[in-house]
């Protein structure tokens, strides 16, 4: 059952491989892209996880993710020529299949040498390497071809760690998977500021409101800034419709809203920076 | 065994909790920060996973994380006082002890709420219980206690998620306990920038220098900017004294500079924005 009826939203997991996400010098920007881009398009990402450079770390990742049967599993970094990047061999491991020369993949990583005018060795052909039976996805900026296979129900996705590279396949590659697998799902959602009330004062009707509008997601997120304390509350749902969507949400600001008011706070619409 | 040799860098997993984070609304900083201050003194960070705000998620990702045996264990978020405030909850679950009111934490919410003002709630009181045994860390921000336990050779410490509240917390509480863990490992890196060499250029020369240096950590993290393609160059090392460290890292520096330079390359030192 690779896709789900409407009203179970598809899942995500991401795997975002590097030492340099592990010790902290490089933030984990392209696990949020990805994350977002699924998000809005009506997808639920279920884990994030960063594992360095080594083969067994990669691996278990892989395998640990695939048994929690996401519907599509999203992986990036450790394509590249340099002997430490494994991921292709950590995917081929923990689906028990082989890592095979694709001439398929071949010819591509020829092409973006071609294109980018740089003369061919053996450490670039180990990129077109992949598990058995895996498509080699086109890398249109760098060199590295991704990676697409399928497990039980889960897609698996490995794109290049580079940002450019990655969000030039994401869009090349993984939005059409997207689009089948939501199959006209629509994301709503809507940002509060609230002042004048603490969290603990919505903790009552957020679980009221919960119970009553499961399908329309609530949160509260504490803020400091300054030594001032404020509240930014989340509302968001994913809906078959636009009509449904927007009724759900309604009810639950409206009630939010009045709450808010009764205890003297006040509460504004709110656009956060991307 | 709470304490490896200093031969044995101590290992670290870092869980970050939040809907927020895992649906790309907001960047992971926090568990960037914690990494980053974990490595800069010598420890290693292993895995970063971000769950979501369900019990059972948070538990799984607890109970996977302490199988893995790291010296220590820091969570961040789900300790408000909100119904959907999960984390304390799921640390007592994950490892089997109940979940009981601490007198200790208690007064510390008390304190916290005198100082800000705030008049005490049932909600207020639901971030005063801890799992058993676990001792509760002030927090001199915000309202919810940290907590500290252990389990087995693990030490474990939930921070609450927001960042003026975890950094001033990991300062207060973390920091000793890092210092104890490393005893005198010290951490050198340097970075530098090559132009004019493609990383697949650099597999051959990177291998023999980890073959040959084991102790020092070096890698090429290829980059494109405006069209322009260039390397970025990481050479780090955790050793018992900093002559020792010094010793290893400028080997490796000066054969990579002699390498590039002999493929008409340039490589500079290199200061990466924080």
């Amino acid at each position: 059952m690779a896709n789900p009826g409407p009203e179970m939203p598809p899942t995500v997991e991401i795997i975002n491989t590097g030492n340099e996400l592990l010790d902290g010098r490089v933030l984990n920007t392209n696990g949020r892209w990805m994350a977002r881009a699924c998000s809005v398009r009506g997808l639920v990402v279920r884990r994030i996880t960063i594992v360095g450079d080594e083969l067994e770390d990669i691996k278990a990742a892989v395998e640990e993710a695939l048994a929690r049967e996401p519907d599509l599993l999203l992986i990036t970094g450790g394509l590249g020529p340099t002997p430490d990047d494994m991921t292709a061999r950590a995917i081929a491991e923990a689906l028990g299949r082989g890592l095979v020369l694709s001439e398929e993949a071949l010819a591509m990583v020829k092409r973006a040498y071609e294109r980018l005018s740089l003369s061919f060795s053996p450490a670039a052909e180990k990129m077109a390497y992949l598990p058995e039976g895996a498509t080699p996805l086109e890398n249109p900026v760098g060199t590295a071809p991704g990676i697409l296979t399928e497990h039980g129900r889960t897609r698996l996705i490995a794109l290049p760690g580079v940002p450019e590279e990655m969000e030039a396949m994401f869009k090349e590659h993984v939005e059409p998977i997207l689009a089948r697998l939501v199959k006209g799902l629509v994301h709503y959602e809507a940002y509060f500021l609230v002042h004048g009330v603490r969290e603990a004062s919505m903790a009552k009707i957020l679980e009221e409101l919960r119970a009553k509008y499961p399908g329309v997601y609530v949160k509260t997120h504490p803020r400091a800034e300054g030594g001032r304390y404020y509240l930014v509350v989340y509302v968001a749902t994913v809906a078959k419709s636009a009509s449904e969507a927007r009724k759900g949400l309604e009810a639950v600001i409206t009630a939010l809203a009045d709450h808010v008011a009764s205890l003297g706070g006040s509460f504004l619409p709110y656009k956060p920076e991307e």
